[in-house]
């Protein structure tokens, strides 16, 4: 990969949708859902061949940073930037553009969420690779478009437009339209239409999206400016005192709103946007149901981790730990077991989990939600 | 009541249904299923009111008596009976009607189950005082029969004969026929024709049983013969080492046979059973279902004990113990926590604990089923 190349880790997410497992000091990217390695660290292991270590950032949440250092220890401690606060994606990717910018005026970034799930790592890093030359080719926004499996209701799909050209991955398109999370009528129409899963990963020059964030969001921006000139062109991660103040007061006046409302969608409809067409195997494992889907079942379609049981259990999920689970005569469950607390759920509401956490909350169970 | 009534407690069940809160060293009669005392407990305080500590007899086996003498202390150590392994009710109850013979030579036992549940305790007193009278009066064998609340396909029903003579409780039967397990049309059936649940609570002489019992069941009355030459009028509680080799030896040479096939099936086809009909709320408490329509439960028809929250949860059971168990949508479903085990299981579907136990065993986990 090119040497202005900079892989940014995006990972602030707060993690309640794995709730017992997660908690608010043990949010989804630091779990060990799939593997034997937390969600990061396959991320982190995936990245590091991309740009190396030296130029792979996280960008994570000051609460957060001390967990993903520890859990990262191959990345120099420089390379984390902690927000103040979490104010959605679009702070956080432009902080990170900030120190691309201070690093190589001319680096381009490859933005990568710090959970999401790949099958197929070297389809990934091909795909990756063609879409920095496309980025270095032209003042473009990239997205990695995914061809779908299956009318996920809790994806952003990407209307393809017109081809820009050949390419040996599948290929780049202009991008007509982005649909957020649409109904499984409209999943249909659109996968039949060849639409695509925006996958959240984003590959573009640090200068060009700040550009277009003074355009669109100068809000952020001018918050962004006033960042950056206080640091005088040095990096934003081990801030001083004075400056760690700055950018807090700054984080307090920008809006809280993702990249793809503040950017993306705006710089699609003047066709600003590209997306190229990848099928690497990807999930942004967003629910227990997903994570269902990814997992080796058995013929019942049950899979677990830890000691259990099923008997007449089917399309189960199982999250043991220390003790012994034993399901009886149960359906599309998803039964998880922490230390202190024990969810047992319908599989295909799990994405409720995130609304369970806040009634917890709000029932007296708050400390059940950190840890 | 009078004074030659004995209530024999009958406790020797392997408490495998309500796995995993039952173990076979703490089995159903020492749970505390549904109030704070074991059920035990409730079934000796119904019951000293009615024949008092000294004549308040338990039949247990070997390895279960000091868990059940520590649970009932206010009952003397002398009144524990204890076989040397589980043979079904007949030899049991055949022991107990020794040591009723052996203290009263014209005593009156009332055999009780140690894990039911009654609702109206003065009623059920009411009831049992009845039911000694007419045993008193006559050499019949009297079971209490209970008018059924739904067709219940786990118990055994009582079709009733001619009504014999006015009771002030209801009235007393002779039994026409006993109909085991029905299925749930036949329950249906049964219950348009005025049949009875069969409650397994037994009222006789004691030497009636032991006639009945050499004439339909030479073994068992063989056996029971040899063991009380051995004793020679003494008690069968606490007997010396060579009484105690003695009744281990008899026990081996009995068959394993209930007390409705061995005597009671035999002797209401003779004219020799009747039954009294009774309606004091009750159950055998014979699965977590049957624990689950005896609880209070919420406008949803949850139910639970412990710390528990459902979110769009129907129809469900919760045993909590430490920790926090949070359900997400499910229905009929019960889930029962345990430090070492965890059970989710389909609440219509708890019939079969009993076989998911064996299984257990048979899988390696039979360290899970014993405490």
């Amino acid at each position: 990969m090119k040497r202005s190349a900079f892989c940014v880790i995006i990972a602030g997410g707060k993690g309640t949708r794995f709730w017992p497992l997660s908690r608010s000091q043990r949010p989804k990217q630091l779990l060990k859902i799939l593997s034997s390695k937390s969600l990061i660290r396959e991320t982190a292991d995936r990245v590091f061949a991309l740009s190396g270590p030296k130029q792979t950032l996280v960008v994570t949440v000051a609460d957060q940073l001390k967990g993903l250092a520890k859990e990262l220890r191959m990345l120099p401690r420089a390379n984390f930037l902690a927000e103040p606060e979490g104010k959605n994606t679009a702070p956080c990717i432009g902080l990170a553009a900030l120190e691309v910018v201070a690093r190589d005026p001319k680096g381009i970034m490859l933005v990568l969420p710090a959970d999401h799930w790949v099958a197929d790592v070297s389809a990934f890093r091909r795909a990756l690779n063609s879409a920095v030359e496309l980025a270095s080719a032209s003042d473009n926004l990239i997205t990695i478009g995914i061809r779908p499996d299956y009318p996920e209701t809790g994806y952003g799909y990407i209307m393809k437009g017109k081809p820009v050209g050949a390419n040996n991955l599948g290929g780049a398109y202009q991008v007509k339209q982005f649909k957020e999370k649409p109904s499984e009528k409209m999943a249909c129409q659109l996968i039949r239409r060849g639409s695509l899963w925006n996958s959240g990963i984003f590959i573009w020059r640090a200068s060009t999206l700040l550009e277009l964030m003074r355009r669109y969001q100068p809000a952020v921006a001018d918050a962004l400016s006033q960042i950056s000139q206080a640091a005088r062109g040095k990096s934003l991660a081990k801030p001083n005192p004075g400056l760690k103040r700055l950018i807090a007061r700054e984080y307090q006046k920008m809006p809280n709103i993702s990249i793809d409302h503040a950017v993306l969608e705006k710089a699609g409809s003047e066709g600003k946007v590209l997306t190229l067409e990848a099928n690497f195997g990807w999930s942004d494992i967003g629910s227990w149901a997903a994570v269902h889907r990814m997992m080796h079942r058995d013929h019942d379609g049950n899979a677990g981790n830890g000691k259990w049981l099923g008997l007449g259990a089917k399309n189960c999920l199982i999250h043991a730990q220390d003790r012994l689970v034993v399901l009886l005569g149960v359906q599309d469950a998803v039964v998880v077991d922490t230390p202190d607390a024990l969810l047992v759920g319908d599989l295909k509401r799990s994405q409720e989990v995130r609304e369970l956490v806040e009634e917890l909350r709000q029932k007296g169970y708050g400390p059940y939600t950190v840890k």
